[in-house]
């Protein structure tokens, strides 16, 4: 994409962005093979805010859909929810999730971001995990970025299933066959 | 055991702290069908601290045992660890674990106890689950202890097998069967 005008270049990012929203200034300028700082100016002069915060208002208008969980309770950021068919969230790699020695992400980060997605995606006022075998493919490591899919692929009216993969650019991270039930609130308040 | 003599009763007490150091007053007022107060009042005597304090005094001796792990990564408080062979750790549930609606501890929780603990128990430098089957068999509520216990089931120069139960009181809470991979420190670092 390089020797492209100006011009050409912020209407190729804007078609760009409308299909990867979440894609970052550094990925950005590698695809059009300029500087960090030529994007943030595009992106200046076309009125489109930096990625944390073209995340933050998507992820806003996505929690007010959940059923099941609080907007809190969902582990990384909601981008994308349709009830019952499938959900997708973000999960920025910090400090704070890696294992000191090899700053490899620690395994219970990528289940919670997995598991949460998998139980968000179910239109249910109570909906709990039953099973679940999950994969580790490769490591996340500090600073990645975990993109989370959730797909339900089969949903009865007390069970569903639901296939989750996470992912690091195009490198699958995680990979979980979850199966949730589902249950009415009235039933588990005061249940055994 | 009630009809027992005060002296009876410490010695008895005595020998059951023996085989279970961390069950609680309430529990021993029970066992031994007296008030709460006579157990503190025994336990003064005796110079045995409270079972917070027990937990407290043998988590900091085993974690010295850790090889895979710091001591702060092990979720929940370790009180058993044969490197190899077998790991126990203990976890409250407390209002940071659970759901906002359901009281219900949350999934990811009983994984980072157990997921951890099976990582904790392998005699290697650096430790990664590669995959898990779990099983939530029923709810851990708010202010339930949850006892976790790993077992290596098969060990080999490369990979360890690791099945890992977590109950409350008697009750199975959760089960999972874990394969973890074991690595030399030096061929993480830097290592794509």
């Amino acid at each position: 994409m390089a020797g492209m005008s100006k011009k050409e270049r912020q209407t190729a990012l804007l078609r760009l962005l409308e299909e990867q929203p979440f894609i970052t200034d550094e990925a950005l300028a590698g695809k059009f093979q300029v500087s960090i700082q030529t994007i943030r100016l595009d992106r200046l002069a076309l009125g489109i805010p930096e990625v944390r915060e073209r995340i933050k208002a998507v992820a806003e208008q996505k929690q007010t859909d959940l059923r099941s969980l609080e907007g809190t309770e969902v582990i990384g950021q909601l981008i994308e929810l349709n009830l019952n068919e499938m959900a997708i969230s973000i999960l920025d790699i910090e400090p704070a999730h890696v294992f000191s020695k090899t700053k490899i992400v620690r395994g219970h980060h990528l289940f919670a971001q997995a598991n949460s997605l998998a139980v968000a995606v179910i239109d249910a006022d109570v909906v709990l995990t039953r099973t679940a075998n999950i994969r580790f493919v490769r490591s996340g490591r500090l600073g990645e970025r975990l993109v989370c899919k959730a797909v339900v692929t089969s949903n009865q009216t007390d069970r569903a299933h639901v296939e989750v993969t996470t992912r690091v650019g195009e490198d699958i991270v995680f990979f979980g066959k979850f199966i949730v039930v589902k249950m009415a609130l009235d039933t588990m308040i005061g249940g055994g």
